[in-house]
């Protein structure tokens, strides 16, 4: 038996990543050139417009940034033992998928002269499809091999960049915060996977499956450092300045109410009146994905309100009796509780968009506002052209929103589904029982850690010795 | 006797809570709107400098939010066992206080045609009451239950901005940090309430009061990041472009001094040199108490600089000797020296403002800058037109300041005397002793928390059992 | 003896801070001025761009607060026992650094009319040059007292400030991102001191040089927040928004190609296939240090990824062979790995711009790129000028690089050897080796703090008692 070829961790994670880089790295030489923007040729004709491009975008690329690198990373360290697997391998994933997303993004919208041309905005879209494969592998945390996570990434990059391709060319989906494209997507996609690398003896609990006040701490602070930048996420793609305002506005109601509805409905299934620190640590945001998709339309205040708090009470809910359904009778384990935060707000979202579309006309003098996220023109402009030739209405879009959500929800679950039958090919480092939830399977730990496990000299063989079986 | 009716935790704090969201919602909903900014009416005569407000405005909504929610939720994170309580607590309270601001800001500066009009700055502004709010709330950090916090809150915000109200409109206050209406009003109300509230037995100390290294670590992290974000705080209500950078400067240039000096006079204090981890904590933010009342003056930079030793030392030496003092003297417990850090440098910055204006006239060939916080017009503006009218002078204006710092102070005991006797009142769940400083009494705590006080049987009652007497 | 005028930390630290405080706010209150800009005086003749300065300006002056405060003070805290002289210590010296080169900068640069006119570009200017102190402080961590790195930060500024005038008057280095003035600057004047204050007992290891899983998590945390903002730093400089857009690409794009190669060599050089935390908390930047000279030129975007590679494995690499070498050969202990992180991926950066400037001319027809830091006008404009009249060229610049290079190297080596000498002097208090990486030395830390060491009896007087060498 050979060591070398063993999928042993040992051999694995480093020969994947290094032959990642070269072909990555090779990709960029031969393909991959500035945009005009970031470009000294196009200087000549520069406009004072583009210019300004970089001073809009850079503030809400560094929101972007600080949401995925720590608000989820964070977020992701509530494990007891697990508290570098959470933050280290969130960061090494995102750069993954982000570099991934650039090539496949550009191939698709941003290809001529044989190059693909990139420049912040590019990168900005390309972390939005990071937030996919972040948020699946929130199912599997813990529970997956980085090298499981990284095929992961490489699978749901170009699926999430073809789902959103087709909803918004075939469907005109309105979704300004990626209610459906991102939240949908990535929460149907992380079950898949999950029913597939499915560990039965999970459900009589795992010994390293605990928290410390430590590590619920930070994963607080996490959910509070995404709770403020949510407002940016869900308005970057808002092009117009007044959509771009109301989807602020509208995000940030629907998140301020959902904390209160939060600490409510939680202390109330107390019977103690307590408070869970698992219900505050997600459903505070679930006012944001529930708002998502139609942030930018005229919901009026107490619209967002409204949504917020019933994506805090569903979430809360789904936590409290959808979770252990999912766990016993489907046989989905779901380790961060993504379906409550991303799923159920998200459908929730979905039907307040097509709410919003039908009866959205009748504030502020009959006009209804909605954008279209990709192109440029707002969309009030898309709404006056379009009255103009009579080719929308409402009926239609409400239903283009409803086959959105179907397509998302079909592509992303059987996606998922078979995703997780290749992270499952024996070829590939799946860790044991032992080794999950554990940051000694992966990092060099300092000696006198808090974490007592010491792997078992059968354990520590397992390490370099292919697994037959999982 | 009926446990539904009871006072205890498991009931009012989820019944208040669910009441206060119904009450809101209906509210947001029978009478607030979008301002024309956000809302899509206004967008056939919008005008190109309506649109650049969201640009100006967002960067520094995101700081307020960053130092609201991270920086002072943080800060309050310093008890061993009440960790969740500071930062969870200050976001409730937070969220609870934004969304009545909105409200009572709306009616009295936004209402018209039967409706609240908002935008992103009214956010803001109910963001700055929110923070009088969570100011005062230090005062009696962990000896209040959630419910009392929630009422105190309720109180206080519309009477901050009756007061803001007030010595805005009478005594044209120039006050762009708040420094007297945000940092003087929440510390003497917080004091007015601590003082209703005062436990007699607190005095020979409490076993819970304590902390660790991580909890002063991350206390300090919160320090760092409000001192980080003062700037933005104190120029965010400047409206001119040069009054603004000026402010920035000057602020960052107390803060600064602040800092030196806290290392100084701290480490002079100890015997052994040694820097205390509370002044740590605290007097490097003095400054920006202290220069925010003239932070868009031209004070000149060794101004800034000398307010904010000044500020700094009287905080320090506010811990040393007047907190006992009043402690045993007044009565008055103060949890997280609120007395220290915006009452002492708060009346030291008003007098800095007064000094300011009675001879600020002599730099820069003779023009003095100063801005009225409220109003589109800025400082040179104003200065120009009221130079020509005759009708302003730096006498009558000092003796604003001073009329404003004096009303400001009378309300604030006043009502915060007031409002302690409300939450006082019977029917309010008040912890017991036993329960105060301890996330355990409103928190599900992991089980291997290094907290290690249990509630006795007799104490488990009391969780559901009415409190008689406090 | 004196107790009053021995060098312990009891006299020296508050005497010293108290003496440049008074020493500063003479300073201030004589020479130091508004500039036009934040001042009222200029208000008649302001103009439409100048006031967009301070937008410009303000949320890239907030990043490197960020980076500095934050990002570096939690990257300092990996050390069991101490996190809060890490934290505090370069909260203190930032500080005193900004304030001290705010005056030499001012001298040098905006001195007229017998004052020094400051405004918010000259801090950050001086945020810079408190970079490179902060910097330099990180190779003796722990190993030497507060004032000793007051010391070193007053000696430190106004070399940088010397060598940077220098390199940018007579060699017209090309640097956006500060690689050869701050990061090479910075790491070799660190060397120098750690050399003369090289403790020989240290090579047998200190009981109190170890990690925990808490603070290593927050050294991993200040990473992720300076390779978030990093884009920032490098792009300051960059006069031309062209330019800036192309260096805030180029060093995302560095960064996120160190972290693939930095999880891929770390896991690699391990045994049993473990990433190493000190590797994830340093290499990740390195590409940002590789990149920042070229940031701003034609570097392609394969070519920035390269550098982002090659930064990461020369930092992990020195980190496995360099610094055991330089500890046992060469006498120089680097706590935190400076040259690791600064010094060779700088080098290695600085020979990749002489590459770029040598090779640049290959892309987007013919035309090179490259960005004059301090001037105003942009590198096409310097092209194009310095093209018609043929005064520049790319091998002269290519040499003038390496000349830059060099000088640096020498002066800093030089001024950190002598001012390794200067911090050794006897009336200097010098911790000793039990109070090394010890935050009780200098911190009045909570009672049952983690740290269980306690001074002996005989450590205790050494608190008190001069040390007679060391």
């Amino acid at each position: 038996m050979s060591i070398v070829f063993s999928p042993s961790l040992r051999c694995q994670l480093p020969i994947v990543l290094l032959l990642l880089q070269v072909v990555l790295i090779t990709i960029f030489a031969l393909f991959v050139s500035y945009d005009d923007q970031p470009s000294a040729a196009f200087l000549t004709n520069v406009t004072k417009e583009s210019n300004n491009d970089l001073d809009a975008l850079f503030p809400f690329f560094k929101d972007v940034q600080l949401m995925l690198f720590v608000g989820l990373g964070l977020l992701l360290c509530f494990l007891k033992y697990y508290g570098f697997g959470g933050m280290a391998f969130n960061f090494l994933i995102a750069n993954i998928s982000i570099q991934w997303a650039l090539i496949v993004q550009g191939l698709l919208y941003h290809y001529n002269n044989g190059k693909i041309h990139i420049n912040l905005e590019n990168v900005m879209n390309a972390e939005f499809a990071a937030a996919t494969s972040l948020i699946s592998a929130g199912a599997v945390l813990g529970r997956s091999s980085p090298v499981q996570l990284l095929m992961l990434s490489l699978v749901e990059t170009p699926l999430f960049v073809l789902n959103e391709w087709l909803i918004n060319s075939y469907f005109h989906v309105l979704d300004v915060g990626g209610t459906v494209t991102i939240h949908i997507f990535s929460c149907y996609f992380g079950l898949g996977i999950s029913r597939i690398l499915y560990r039965p003896e999970l459900r009589a609990g795992h010994s390293k499956i605990s928290t410390t006040n430590t590590s619920d701490f930070f994963s607080l602070l996490g959910t509070v450092l995404l709770w403020i930048y949510w407002p940016s996420f869900n308005s970057i793609q808002a092009k117009h300045n007044v959509a771009q305002h109301r989807a602020i506005l509208n995000t940030f109601l629907a998140l301020s109410s959902s904390t209160l509805t939060t600490f409510a409905v939680s202390s109330l299934l107390d019977k103690r009146g307590r408070v869970s620190l698992v219900h505050l640590q997600n459903a505070v945001l679930a006012g944001g994905v529930a708002v998502g998709a139609s942030a930018d339309m005229m919901i009026t205040p107490a619209g967002a309100f409204g949504l917020g708090c019933a994506g805090a009470l569903s979430c809360i809910l789904g936590f409290q009796y959808m979770s252990p359904f999912l766990d016993e009778k489907l046989k989905v384990q779901d380790q961060c509780g993504i379906h409550n935060l991303h799923g159920i707000p998200g459908i929730l979202g979905t039907v307040g968009s097509i709410l919003a579309i039908l009866f959205g006309r009748v504030d502020f003098g009959g006009q209804i506002s909605i954008d279209l996220p990709k192109p440029n023109y707002s969309t009030e402009d898309m709404f006056r052209a379009v009255e103009s030739k009579g080719a929308w209405d409402t009926t239609s879009q409400a239903l283009n929103q409803t086959a959105a959500l179907g397509v998302t929800f079909g592509v992303s679950l059987f996606g998922g589904y078979l995703t997780g039958l290749l992270l499952k090919l024996p070829c590939l480092f799946h860790p044991s029982g032992e080794m999950c939830f554990d940051d000694q399977s992966y990092f060099k730990l300092p000696t006198d850690s808090s974490a007592k496990w010491e792997p078992e000299p059968q354990q520590q063989r397992e390490l370099v010795i292919p697994l037959k079986s999982v």
